[in-house]
């Protein structure tokens, strides 16, 4: 790094804050920085609130504590669904939520998180940094002054916990289920019907009858919730969410008074807490489903290929209609949409010829 | 972080090196340190020699220059197969290559860069970093003074290109192929000759008949050096590496010298350099195979399934024979293997599933 960068980005504040004598290369060393990270999530939830930990304590270590980053859960400083807001205005200069929140904002948030028969997490990392992706999600949310980065990735979730059983398209029909997003509008046009509740109270719901099926996340999660107790089956594969990323927003004008070193730091930090939290989901739900499956004897079963077969047709649609919004959709789309195209070639002779491979 | 922590592990070496006035939390911040990052790559190598670059890139930025890391091709300081005792000796500070060259210094290495039928990339960083798999790898290299962590993985590799179609396990017997490794290994079970070869010769090696067939890594490298020109068929899945990592080494002595703000930065830095690889090569894989097909109508052919289980059944010999080596290599074995277990159930309902659904 060039001194000259650390200088002009300095300005005079590093001396003001740190009232040091400035050796080279340390310019700026003693500027102080207090950030605030404002979460969708309730504070250490495992998994998404504990990446959120993770990625606050990756910076304020990496940065001798020059920039101490404190993580608020939801509610604690905004609700949930504010905390695209609260980055935006400069209320707190972090974020750690899921894109597909902001589709009031702008609809083509939801390709940066989960597309229904999407990219996996290894295929979507791969399209966001070398395949253009990034940059597209720099361009949506640049005019809301944050820049945005993946810090998570929750892999392939599980279609979820039903008491119906799902032997064909007809068996959605009238099924009153948890599901968000772009999964949800595929389950109304197969006949379902979506409710819109808080995880706290799917529970109760799934025992009561006021559900007869949720999606949540993976074994790990959801074996913490005791769905098992309350649900008969446990559907696969999450053809709705196949690699759900998980956001950082950061505060563009926040970002840019740090030095370069500190700007590198907060990059790397979330590219490592995204590289954690896939291989966290992994090894956990890898543990859990053991248990459900060993301890609890949960019934596993496969949605019918005819079923997903229907779900995937009424997703092409759901898409295209999305594509359709604003210019911007379309362009998103049409990238993503090439990337799969090619990269489900790749896949099926890599990762997916394997793992048969591997069972025969 | 504490104040405490730094003072302690600073020393006066801070104050000598920078002459600086230590301002709170930034103690230590004028020591400087030039690293030599030793490389089993030749320099700007596509995916690996660029990954050892950006990993030094990295460390650089995010210390602001505390930390310098000059990074040497293979040859350049010194050979590629003597970069662990570069590590080791302390002749360089870090290392970047793959753990299965040193099998020589302990039989357990290999489990740490690919084994035949072993895990995926996704698995693998699963098992490092939350099945236990880092500290049985810190256990086995710290008689050497190493510490050693993942900072990249290739994905599922190709089988190889081939001269000669591959129908049964026959067409393998008398088979002059490049396959190092515990691959190698299960060839020459299945009655091949395999001939160790550095990647330059292999072009005229195909091309000449000295070699009926090479793996090498997959579309995005092998594209590169050209072997769709002198080998007529390209054969999948690579069960031989199904998701080779790639380790960085780091003396001991020369990161216990740093102060925790700059250790925190190199392991962070290796982390994040780890997601990056493996989104290049999963992106640049999917486009070369694309130009591989279209363009150069390159025949991609499947292993037969009776040839894949006959070369599981080998290579759980060879695994097994590895494990009866020693008592570490028999405990990293039964950790990997019972990883392998239970991530196999999950990644049938998960990955495998939905990668399954997505092509219905």
């Amino acid at each position: 790094m060039k001194r000259r960068d650390f200088i002009q980005k300095a300005g005079v504040g590093s001396l003001a804050a740190g009232g040091t004598l400035l050796a080279p290369n340390v310019a700026n060393a003693g500027a102080q920085f207090k950030w605030k990270m404002v979460t969708a999530w309730p504070k250490n939830f495992p998994g998404l609130g504990t990446n959120a930990n993770l990625l606050a304590k990756l910076i304020t270590e990496m940065s001798g504590g020059r920039i101490k980053v404190k993580v608020y859960g939801a509610k604690e400083l905004v609700p949930a669904f504010e905390v695209f807001d609260a980055v935006s205005s400069g209320v707190a200069e972090m974020g750690h939520s899921g894109a597909y929140y902001w589709k009031g904002k702008a609809p083509a948030t939801q390709f940066f998180s989960a597309v229904p028969f999407g990219l996996t997490a290894q295929e979507m990392n791969a399209w966001l940094y070398y395949g253009g992706g990034m940059e597209l999600w720099r361009e949506l949310y640049k005019p809301f002054g944050i820049i945005p980065t993946a810090t998570g990735n929750s892999g392939v979730q599980m279609a979820g916990w039903f008491n119906r059983e799902i032997k064909s398209i007809d068996d959605l029909k009238g099924l009153k289920m948890r599901i968000p997003g772009l999964g949800g509008e595929v389950l109304r046009r197969a006949g379902g019907t979506t409710v819109d509740m808080p995880g706290g109270e799917l529970f109760t719901s799934l025992q009561s009858g006021a559900l007869d099926a949720t999606e949540w996340v993976g074994p790990y999660n959801d074996l913490a919730f005791g769905f098992h107790k309350v649900a008969k089956y446990y559907y696969y594969p999450g053809w709705h969410e196949p690699g759900s990323t998980m956001e950082a927003l950061i505060n563009e004008k926040a970002f840019n008074a740090l030095p370069k070193d500190l700007q590198v730091i907060v990059l790397t930090a979330c590219k490592a807490a995204n590289m954690d939290m896939i291989s966290e989901y992994t090894a956990r739900n890898n543990q859990a489903l053991d248990t459900l499956i060993n301890k609890h004897k949960v019934k596993v079963l496969p949605l019918p290929d005819d079923v997903l077969k229907t779900l995937k047709q009424l997703s092409e649609e759901v898409v295209l209609e999305l594509a359709a919004k604003d210019a911007l959709s379309k362009k998103v789309y049409e990238s993503v949409t090439q990337f799969r195209t090619q990269v489900t070639k790749w896949g099926s002779i890599s990762e997916q010829a394997f793992l048969r491979a591997r069972s025969l």
